[in-house]
C-alpha cells in the first residue's frame, strides 16, 4: 500500500506543470520549477516528452543547471546538453565539485571540456585529471579531493583556530582526517568531538584510527557495501601507499544504491538503465530489439522440441492446450528461486560452501508444490479431458519441471556469475529456455511413451 | 562485469568461516567473526543454513547481539531470537537506540518485552513508548526522540560550552536544532557553522530555517526521497503544532532504499523481502504455493482459448508448434515495457498528463519490432513448413501481440496503482495473461479463419 501513494508530491508538481504547460502561461511554469530542488527538477524533466522538456529546461535557473544535470539518466542528459550553446554549458559546470564534474565530463562536448579546463585554476585542474584517471565505477572516480586535514601534534584550540580561519567546510564534512608530514592517512577526527571537549585536548586524544581507509581502486559497489556496513557518512580515500586522496561521501552511495536497484530491476528485461521513459523510438528500439531477438532464437528452440513431438500432438489434440501449463508453470517457479539466488549473490551468501544445501531445501520445496498442484492440475485434467493416463502424465510432466525449475534456479545465476557475467541481467533468459524445453520435453516425451501408439 | 565481483570479500569471509566450521575448530571461528561489525555478522548469519547459523550466534560477542539482530531479516530474526533465553535477550536490546528499540520490539516475546521496559529508566520509557505509537513505515517510527536542541537567544560560545557540557553527542549528529521555548521547531543550526565562526556570533545568525521539517505522519518512502533529493545527513520530526520530536538520520534511509529496491525485486516473483535463503521448507512452501497457484489459474485460462481451437489445431499442428512462441515474445516485449512503467511509476514520473504520449511511444516501438522480428519469423516459418499462408498469420499475429503488450505494459502498472495495489508486485501476471491469451487467440483465430476448412 506504501508504493500506492508514493511520490504523490512528484505526480502532484507533474500535473500542476503538465497543467501550465498546455495553457502556455510559462510564467506560473518558471515560479514552480524553480521552487523545486535539482534532483526533483531533474526528476521532472524525466518525466516530459522531449518538446516539454525543452521548454521547462529553459526556464530552470542557470545556477542549478549544473546539479540538474548530475541527477538525470545519460539519455536524457545527452538531450539536455544539446539544447545548450557552449558558454551555457561552462557556466553551469564550472562551480561543481570535482566529483560532480567527473561524473558529467564525458558527457560534454570536447570543446566545452577544453573552456571547461581553461575556466578552473591550476590545482583544481589537477585534481579534475586525477579523478579522470581512474577508472569508472571506482573509489578513484567517486572521491572528492577537497579535504580537510589536520596533524597529530596539536590541540583543539589549535584547530579550531584553523576552521575558524578556513570557513566554509566541505559539504558532509563530520570527520576531518589526520595526517602524517608525508599525508599518509593516520586516522579520523570527529567534528563533534572537536565540540565536546575542552580547548587544551591534544588531538591525538581524540583520534580514531580504527576506521580503514578506503583503497583508491575498489569498486563502486564494495565502497557502497562498506559504508551500508559501518553507517559512514565520509570515508578517506587513500593510493597503495597510504597517501591521502581525497574523501567519498554518504550522497554519493546513496545514488550509487539506487542505481544498483535500477540497473537490476530494469537489466533483468534487458534494458539499459539510462533508458529513459521518453528515449526517442528509433534508439528505444534498437536496444530492445536487441533482446526480444535472443528470445525469438530461444523461443525457436523450445519449439523445436514441440517440433519433434508434432505427431504425438496430432494424435491427441489435447496435449497442445496442456502443454503452455506445464511449461509456464516451471518458469513461474524458477523465477521464483531465481530472485532469492540474485539477491544472495549480491549480497555474497551464496559461495561453494552452502550451495548444496540450497539445492537440496529448493527440490524438496519443488517435491512439494509439484504433489500438490501436480493433483490440482490432474484432477482438472482429468474432469476436463476424461482421461486418466493424461491427468498421470500431467502430473507427472509438472512435478519433473518444476524440481528442473529449482535446479535452473539455483544453478544458471550461480554459473554466471562464475563466468564472469552479471547474474542479475542474463539468467532469466537461460532459466526460461530451460524450463521451456524440459517443460514440453517432459509432457510430450511422456505422452508418445504412454498415451499413443 | 562489475556485479561479479562484487561482494567478493563477504563471499571470502564465508568460505574461510565455513571451511574452520566444517573443521570444528571454533576457536578461529569465534576470532574471525568478532573481526566484523554487527551488519557483515548479519549477512554471514543469513547465508548459513539453520545448523551452523546457530553454532555461530552462539560465537558473537554478546555486546554485539542487538545490533546484529537489527541486520538481518525478520525470518532470521526470529530464528536467531528462538536461541537466546529472555536475560540474553535483555541484556542485547537495553542499549539500542530508541528507534532501534522499536524496529525490534515487536519480534520479541511479550515477557522479554516487559522485562526490557522494566530496564529502562522512565525518560526512555515514555519515548520508546511514543515511537511505538505511531504507525510502522511513517516518520514516527523511524525517528530517534535523542536530539540536541539550542535556542536562538545565544552565542556560540555559549553553545559549546553547553556542548562540553553535555559530553558525547548522538551519532550522525550534523546539525542541532534551534526550538523556541515551547519545543517548535526554528530552524537547523550545522555543527560545522560552531566550528567556523568566532565565539561571540550569534546564533540566530547561523540558522537554516530553510530546511522543512518532516511530518511524524509522512511515509517512509517519501522521507527517503526528500532525503535522496536534498541530500540529508539528518532531519527533523515535528508534529502537527511543529513541536520538534525527534530525529531521522541518513542509515535508516539507507535501509530503507534497500528494502524497498528487495521488496520490489522479490516482490515481482510474489515473495516476501524477509524470506530467507535457508526459510524452514514448509514456510518457503506455502509462500511460493500462493503465487503459483494464481499462475496456475491464469495458465488455465490461457489453456482455454487453445481449447476453443482444438479442431483448427487438429488439421494444422503446426500451430501448436508456433503458438508459444506468439505468446512468448509478447510476454517478452510486454516485461520492457513494464520495468520502465514500473520505475517511472515510482519515481512519480508517469501520470495523467503523459500516458496518452508513453502509449503512442510504445506502440510505435511495438510495430517497428513486429515490422522487424514478424519478417524474420514469418521467414523461418516459411522454410520451415512451406506454408505462405501460415507464415502471413504468424506475421500478423506476432504484431498484433506486440500491440498488445504495449497496451498492457503501459496499462496494467497504471490500473494497479490507480486502483491502489503497488504495481511492481501484481503487474507482471496480469501482463503475461494479457501476451498469452491475446497471442494464443489472434494466432489461432486466424489461422481458422485463413488456414483451414
Amino acid at each position: 500500500m506504501a508504493e500506492a501513494i508514493r511520490h504523490d508530491k512528484t505526480a502532484r508538481q507533474l500535473r500542476l506543470l503538465s497543467d501550465a504547460l498546455d495553457s502556455g502561461r510559462l510564467g506560473p511554469v518558471k515560479r514552480l520549477v524553480n521552487t523545486l530542488s535539482p534532483a526533483e527538477i531533474g526528476n521532472l524533466l524525466e518525466s516530459l516528452p522531449p518538446g516539454k522538456r525543452t521548454v521547462v529546461w529553459g526556464l530552470v535557473d542557470p545556477e542549478d543547471d549544473g546539479e540538474v544535470l548530475l541527477h538525470v539518466g545519460e539519455d536524457v542528459r545527452e538531450n539536455l546538453i544539446a539544447d545548450m550553446d557552449p558558454d551555457e554549458i561552462v557556466a553551469a559546470v564550472e562551480d561543481l565539485d570535482i566529483d560532480d564534474l567527473a561524473d558529467l565530463v564525458e558527457d560534454l562536448p570536447d570543446t566545452v571540456i577544453d573552456e571547461v579546463l581553461k575556466s578552473m585554476d591550476r590545482e583544481n585542474r589537477e585534481r579534475l585529471e586525477q579523478v579522470l584517471s581512474y577508472p569508472e565505477d571506482t573509489a578513484g572516480r567517486l572521491m572528492n579531493p577537497d579535504v580537510v586535514t589536520v596533524r597529530t601534534d596539536t590541540t583543539v584550540d589549535v584547530v579550531l583556530r584553523y576552521l575558524r580561519l578556513r570557513g566554509e567546510l566541505p559539504d558532509h564534512t563530520d570527520h576531518l582526517y589526520v595526517v602524517s608530514r608525508r599525508h599518509q592517512y593516520l586516522g579520523r577526527l570527529a567534528v563533534t568531538a572537536l565540540l565536546t571537549h575542552e580547548p587544551g585536548t591534544p588531538i591525538n586524544k581524540l583520534i580514531d584510527d580504527e576506521q580503514p581507509a578506503i583503497d583508491v581502486g575498489e569498486t563502486a559497489t564494495e565502497v557502497a557495501r562498506q559504508f551500508s556496513d559501518h553507517d559512514w557518512i565520509s570515508a578517506p580515500v587513500v593510493d597503495d601507499n597510504n597517501i591521502l586522496l581525497g574523501r567519498i561521501t554518504i550522497d554519493d552511495v546513496v545514488d550509487i544504491i539506487r542505481e544498483q536497484a535500477e540497473h537490476q530491476a530494469l537489466g533483468a528485461a534487458g534494458l539499459d538503465e539510462d533508458e529513459d521513459l521518453f528515449s526517442p523510438v528509433p534508439r528505444a528500439w534498437r536496444r530492445r530489439l536487441m533482446w526480444l531477438s535472443i528470445n525469438l532464437g530461444t523461443a525457436f528452440l523450445a519449439a523445436k522440441v514441440v517440433g519433434v513431438f508434432a505427431d504425438t500432438i496430432d494424435q491427441l489434440v489435447a496435449l497442445a492446450v496442456l502443454m503452455p501449463i506445464v511449461a509456464g508453470m516451471g518458469g513461474n517457479a524458477g523465477t521464483q528461486v531465481l530472485a532469492l539466488m540474485v539477491r544472495g549473490l549480491a549480497l555474497g551468501q551464496v559461495g561453494a560452501s552452502n550451495i548444496r544445501t540450497l539445492l537440496w531445501k529448493e527440490a524438496r520445496v519443488a517435491l512439494l508444490n509439484g504433489l500438490v498442484l501436480g493433483t490440482v492440475l490432474a484432477l482438472i485434467v482429468l474432469a476436463w479431458f476424461r482421461d486418466i493416463g493424461l491427468a498421470l502424465v500431467i502430473f507427472i510432466a509438472l512435478t519433473a519441471n518444476l524440481l528442473f525449475a529449482a535446479l535452473a534456479g539455483v544453478m544458471v545465476p550461480v554459473t554466471l556469475k562464475r563466468a564472469g557475467y552479471d547474474p542479475a541481467l542474463a539468467s532469466s533468459i537461460f532459466l526460461t529456455t530451460v524450463t521451456d524445453v524440459m517443460g514440453f520435453f517432459t509432457f510430450l516425451g511422456l505422452a508418445t511413451l504412454l498415451l499413443v501408439r
